[in-house]
């Protein structure tokens, strides 16, 4: 069975993430629809193109990866498909899809204009529905990337800030914070090694106002309930936590906040 | 795989939707189960009715309808299947399956009283997984609706009011809001043509106290983000909506406000 | 097609509970996964517990239960598989899978260590991804229990208090509040049988300072809208509700409030 994955700003609320799958099995109607999330923050393209790009990887090989977050839905913005060295990704040329796509190597992208794949009446306002929905159903279907139109070179790839190093001292930002109140950073295991930093190191921190020492954990339970501490979390960026706490609230972290690192000890 | 479609306002922190799907899977182990909403306002039977009117029309033919907003259940409320001319409803016999099922073209509804066909043990608080799942089972396995119980005549309608057209006003009332914050009105792209409205227009639209000019846009972003507009939603219907806002929000918007629109300017 | 629930304290904004699903998939294609609820409260062992063996019965035998909420994770805390009378549960050995596990009869609990099984890069903070999905999968192609590493017998038990009865007075205490206001006891329909009580009965109930004359009906619909009642939920428990409204609100109740049940009157 192919699996077709979804990703929006829908909320969970209204019939419209439904109606995609409705759409999806209509015309394939052996396909296996997982969601990613549906919860994604309403327009926002990046922790949407985060997230997406967090789950893809877990997926076997020919997934195909819808994701709706459009606030460009109904004007001159293009619907695309793209085909990567591993699977398939349909949704708005805005980036939304092309951090995730970028890591598995992408190999074509192709506009989404042929009216063969296309509900008969397009709403100006629900292309999930519309297009993008029949489009996966048909690439799960076998149809290839090309048959939906003109392959393109100039599509939209999302802004995300590297951390810098200066000296001994990272600076990054804040990616998203999770549903735990995990402050996710764009700091890697890699950037981290940069300035020799690995787990048992004591790390100083300053987020906004603040400048925290905080030992760089390998669990969340090796502090007291209540307190901050760093790890390297699932996807390998270091986060901000509180152990059975949020540290979102206590340290009012906002998405785009600047987080300055340098190693205060190294374990040996 | 025979398609399960399940909509009602349980929420989705407590086990009583896996309840049902487990109960299906019990008795028919290749149903194919797909959630259209669960957090229908609780106890609101108007909305849920509106929701799935919403939904349906995208499933496939034969698709199975169970819904569950139930205030009435353990009392003498009748427990019920429709059966359309695509598809078939199961649930509480108060209006909520109707406004989809009357879309569709009603054939016959049957009283489900035939004890072979629900749980040994039928709980008076949670008719969705003792009643209604497992009838939904037995009609993916092929079950004959008339099996469950008697043909019934007298079934319960919902109220929606229709809106009414005075020289060149059209009154409407708010339906829903949906999580973007658009407020939905039962305006149809037919009523609207009535007053020769159509995208492109100027719009008054009166709304509580407010006498708003608005322009029927095609799409959101045809407007600045954070303006009001008015556009065809993706279920014919007029929407009041603000570009990258709630408009819900903004307006104070309430299901069942009255919504006054004439045209100012026809365009060409 | 093998069923595999998942049940976590994750939340539906992240893509935890996708990479979760993803994982399963890529190691058994043709599994069917259903949540049972990503909505438990945060770190809530108990309550984890509850929603637990409250979904389980209904489910197939050969089930196998994935559940994750794991204060511990990354510590000494144990991964296990529990094999009953009647299905599979995988998750942390804190007590979160047993309450649900003994009702089915506990044939043989044991550690996940076997590295074949387990993903070839274990995080420190999510363990439902790295350890657990991959175990169920596995289980789910037909890997037999004792394949994943050693017995042990000295695992962890939830703590649930309960119900005393003096006289004829029972003392029980609130188990969980569902979305719809109900405040679910730990009161069963064999500890009313002790004190003579029924559907029809009228009880006290002691909540907090408040002393309330109440009736045992058989549906929420037996009082008026708004006024409070009890009634047998569909799991068997006492829950004090409030028709068409949330008594949980109205009482201020919360998790292990004490709740005191005395009978006024027998119904004959």
């Amino acid at each position: 069975m192919p699996i077709i994955t979804l990703l929006s700003d829908f909320g969970l609320k209204d019939p419209y993430v439904a109606e995609m799958k409705a759409t999806i099995l209509s015309i394939c109607p052996d396909s296996q629809i997982i969601d990613i999330s549906h919860k994604i923050e309403k327009f926002n393209i990046r922790i949407g193109a985060f997230i997406l790009a967090s789950a893809t990887p877990y997926f076997p090989i020919g997934t195909i990866h819808v994701a709706v977050v459009d606030p460009g839905v109904g004007t001159e913005r293009r619907s695309i498909i793209v085909e990567t060295t591993l699977c398939f990704y349909v949704g708005p040329d805005n980036g939304l899809l092309m951090l995730s796509a970028e890591r598995q190597g992408i190999r074509h992208v192709y506009q989404i204009s042929n009216p063969q794949y296309i509900l008969p009446r397009v709403s100006r306002t629900f292309h999930g529905r519309d297009i993008f929905a029949p489009a996966a159903a048909h690439l799960a279907r076998g149809c290839l990337p090309s048959e939906f139109g003109h392959e393109t070179y100039n599509y939209v790839f999302p802004h995300f800030a590297e951390p810098s190093l200066r000296g001994s001292k990272l600076t990054g930002e804040v990616l998203n914070m999770d549903d735990f109140g995990n402050v996710i950073t764009n700091i890697s295991v890699q950037d981290l090694e940069k300035i020799k930093v690995q787990e048992g190191s004591l790390l100083q921190v300053r987020f906004g106002h603040r400048v925290l020492t905080l030992k760089l954990c390998s669990a969340y339970g090796e502090v007291p309930a209540g307190e901050l501490l760093t790890v390297i979390g699932s996807h390998d960026f270091l986060e901000i936590a509180l152990n059975q706490g949020s540290a979102a609230q206590a340290l009012k972290a906002q998405v785009g906040n600047l987080v300055r690192i340098s190693s205060l000890i190294t374990s040996p």
